[in-house]
């Protein structure tokens, strides 16, 4: 590490723990993961596209995402869309070619305090988060595979219609006219007690 | 606006666009919203206590309450759960109590610009932009109700058990044992011609 220290998107390893500590809240050792992740997958990529992303997890993956690319949950370059992997893919807006990186079991034996928190084997009270955190940046990309995937893109739909919910008498956005979310049932947020109350 | 310029959670509003260029990439309309949305539900609550977040839409809000709360996707304490409708929630982490801020329809008709951006009533090509950005800017809070919610936490349950999948090798969250959700078919992501090469 002496003669190349490795950068993270251009930014060095503490300019960007500085960046994960300021938006996300606290040095978590997903997010330091997801920096190295971002990094491996963003090397394999052409430059001079335009790309976007996917997290598999909505834990910590996307705020290193968030942080390191374009991408954010709100402009809806980035999506979360759960198959509970700790993996993200970049990919091409266009051809949906990209590279997916994910966390390797198999490279996890060198760094036993990094596999107890990553496959959760212990209590959260029970981890030794320097030890966690010493072994993630330690072993910089190497705890993580990279391949390449194609996004299969018919799958990633846009909800572009706007309706009034005759229920609550919102706007909400859907495929096709209905109740929103909420008045169907589909997503139950709160408790009956309060939300027919408006002020 | 002149004596008492109003704030978005302590910046002035130039501050805050400056945020949403940088994060978002560009001043879109629905993050612009947001700032006034959360500052809106804000207000309502407490201070002192720790709050989570919900955006019941993935457009735009996420960024505004990742913008101005300690709130993110990555760090869970924001939850994007997509009811469809233009609204979000914060809400006291420990009873749930919070407010909820939303888009009023019937407040749009005074801001034609802002209503057919809202509504979707016109192609995107069609759009006044700056119309629009004016107009939500103009009315600062005026478009949006304010309410009062108890969100349903037992509804917001947490995968806190980590497996290995048995057809990928890799690690992934989930409540019970299986497969992760690329493998069992559920989040199919990518095309299966290059899913299985792993370099």
């Amino acid at each position: 590490m002496e003669e190349n220290p490795i950068r993270i998107r251009g930014l060095t390893v503490e300019e960007y723990l500085d960046r994960v500590r300021n938006f996300h809240g606290y040095l978590a050792p997903g997010v330091v993961s997801g920096g190295f992740m971002v990094e491996l997958a963003c090397r394999r990529l052409p430059e001079g596209r335009l790309y976007d992303a996917i997290s598999e997890t909505g834990a910590c993956l996307p705020d290193a995402i968030q942080l390191l690319t374009p991408c954010t949950i709100g402009n809806g370059w980035l999506r979360v869309l759960e198959t509970g992997r700790f993996a993200l893919a970049i990919y091409d807006k266009e051809t949906g070619r990209g590279a997916r990186a994910a966390l390797d079991p198999g490279r996890l034996s060198a760094w036993p305090a990094v596999k107890a928190w990553a496959l959760k084997l212990q209590a959260k009270s029970e981890r030794d988060e320097a030890a966690i955190l010493a072994g993630i940046l330690a072993a910089e990309t190497g705890l993580y595979k990279v391949e390449p995937v194609t996004v299969d893109k018919s799958r990633l739909t846009k909800m572009d219609r706007i309706f009034i919910c005759p229920a609550c008498g919102e706007s909400y956005r859907a495929h096709r006219e209905g109740r929103c979310g909420f008045c169907s049932g589909e997503v139950p947020l709160y408790t009956a007690a309060d939300t027919p109350d408006e002020e």
